[in-house]
């Protein structure tokens, strides 16, 4: 039994360890596309010419970003691991590897039918990830202990911030106005009262036990 | 001797995370090559205009996925390593690395012959694979102790599993039947039957023996 | 608590292997845009085309080589990780991973401008490094018990060190002069004295407490 | 003293992990530049014109492939890791990050230059991992306890070892005869003998210690 229950610990430390892998090197490839333009004149021409790539870049280095951070914290309240997360989270997987594409679609043709199909993109891998963390916390009984409205909370920010915030982005970069970036910063600034919140009940939860 | 035990299970250590590092980026190296097209108009065109690419990466995705859940399991069983292992492990690495190749092939020219060549590939991965586990499991004894029928199961599944995937996949996308798929189902589910009893009777025989 | 010590352990952990994956993919991309020239007889002109190539490589290759000693070496004396160290790290590894754009502008177009944004995106990095530890160190909590005077010396060669050398190396490379090695070798000297200076005064303190 | 000891052992964990990676990476490049031809008429015409390119692949894969087995049995026998060592590691990977630009140049032109310059660089790769061995044996104090004899033995075997291999391969190759793979075959077979006989004295010198 104890054997098992090693054998699930290291499957969920090889799990993350390919994870952190393929995140590595979508994110490192995102810029592996990008040349410098032929003819240029000056710093300034230079970063005129390369604006939208590097924009791109900025927003998709992000995109990767935030999907690391919200992996490494979701896997990290996960105890074992079984086939049915390796399947799930092979999807997500098989989504980001697609995102230096989206990019390139991204810079080359910034028209509307680019940013739907990218944004598009960004939140399907958003769903993917809910998806393999849902089965995780709801049917596969990987998680650690904790309250059912904690796993729904995680469930719902891992599927819907992720898209979300990309969607406010745009509406900010195509507009020019600020409230793309005042959403975000709402969004951002709710979210961590709220964790604030779960943090002292938890601890508060805790006290109580002891 | 302790130190000796040591530093196979290092051995050991080390070549899952090289493996996981080269599965890691072969699987990304994939979506490298595909680009969107130069001229498209509207999103439906531009699904229309990348479906053989995007359907050669799903499939080759699914491939590499399925190996590396396959080495995953295979080498959880393992104890030690040693000096073949590390050669016989190389030569599936580098069978593997040749998939992208392989994705380009298929979407570039669909023809019978690509198809060929690369369900070739596919079984050899897999032969590379079976060859590995042989040796570990019945020559070089760097298995944890399990029975000599479960070894061989293991055997056959590794060795023949995805060829047989691979094939009935194109089955169905080539003759547009569902053939391939209900084949698929059939395998899958067969293997689960299987699986099962395999884990009940251990756990008898655990239970016999506490 | 001693479970969320561990999370946090685990945290930093992973931090540090996600960005050596990103270190090793950058360094391995730096060649991967080099090719051979067309034409070319006998050894001597393959080298002689591949001069500027080859020397923007080595440059690149160093660059990225200190700043990985250089993140292992900070991130050895932090015993957490938190959210903010999570972004400015990750800040650090997308200003890296456009360090194999850099290059090939540096070979490509070897004209003042170029060595200015190489240079400029060197310092960037190093600059955004600075700023991870200096959060870490200052504000996180998240280092070692260690001197304020040491956090700072650490901070200050993390920020500076890499644009000086870098430029310092541009500086022999451009005007043909040894007066940039010469500088190198005295920063490498005056360091490694106050880095002895300061081990022998840790362990007269160690000693001391003992 | 106990803390520092456990900061060396982890250096020397993070340095093999991040070679680990570059060797993967580099392993994984060597087939990213092989693409299909354009115009080709069943299997045995595709498999004819990508002879060159799939030969060179093969003798890249087993280079890299013999360097990570020989990487990993030197870096076994370490114990820490120090400044020095990085700086010669780096030395080692950036020469063998080069190796898949070395075997565009064996497959585009396999005249005796590019054979000249291809086995020139597997020979540099070697003789800096024998500098890195020899420091870390010899002067860093790096390794385990292990005889002098030993060490000047690992480190010949390190430096000559592949040099040797990769010409009698091409001897082979060049002059289609046999001769190089026999040369291969007394070389292995040679190393055997002294490794089997070296680990009967080690055991017998354990023995009579025990």
């Amino acid at each position: 039994m104890t054997d098992n229950t090693h054998k699930e610990a290291q499957h969920l430390h090889r799990l993350i360890l390919f994870s952190d892998a393929v995140f590595a090197i979508a994110i490192t490839l995102l810029a592996i596309e990008i040349h410098p333009p032929e003819h240029w004149r000056g710093v300034a021409d230079l970063f005129g010419q390369m604006q939208h790539k590097l924009m791109a870049y900025v927003v998709s280095f992000a995109v990767v970003g935030i999907y690391w951070v919200s992996h490494r914290r979701t896997y990290s309240r996960l105890r074992r691991a079984d086939g049915v997360l390796d399947g799930l989270n092979l999807v997500m997987l098989g989504l980001l590897a697609l995102l230096p594409l989206g990019t390139e679609l991204l810079w080359e043709n910034g028209n509307a039918a680019s940013v739907f199909v990218y944004v598009g993109l960004v939140t399907a891998i958003g769903l993917a990830h809910a998806a393999a963390w849902g089965y995780a916390a709801f049917f596969g009984g990987l998680s650690e202990p904790m309250p059912a409205l904690e796993k729904i909370y995680v469930l719902l920010r891992v599927a819907l911030l992720p898209g979300l915030m990309c969607s406010l982005t745009f509406v900010s970069l195509i507009t020019h106005t600020p409230w793309g970036w005042l959403g975000i910063a709402l969004v951002v600034g709710g979210l961590s009262v709220i964790n604030r919140l779960m943090a002292r009940k938890a601890a508060a939860v805790q006290t109580a036990e002891a």
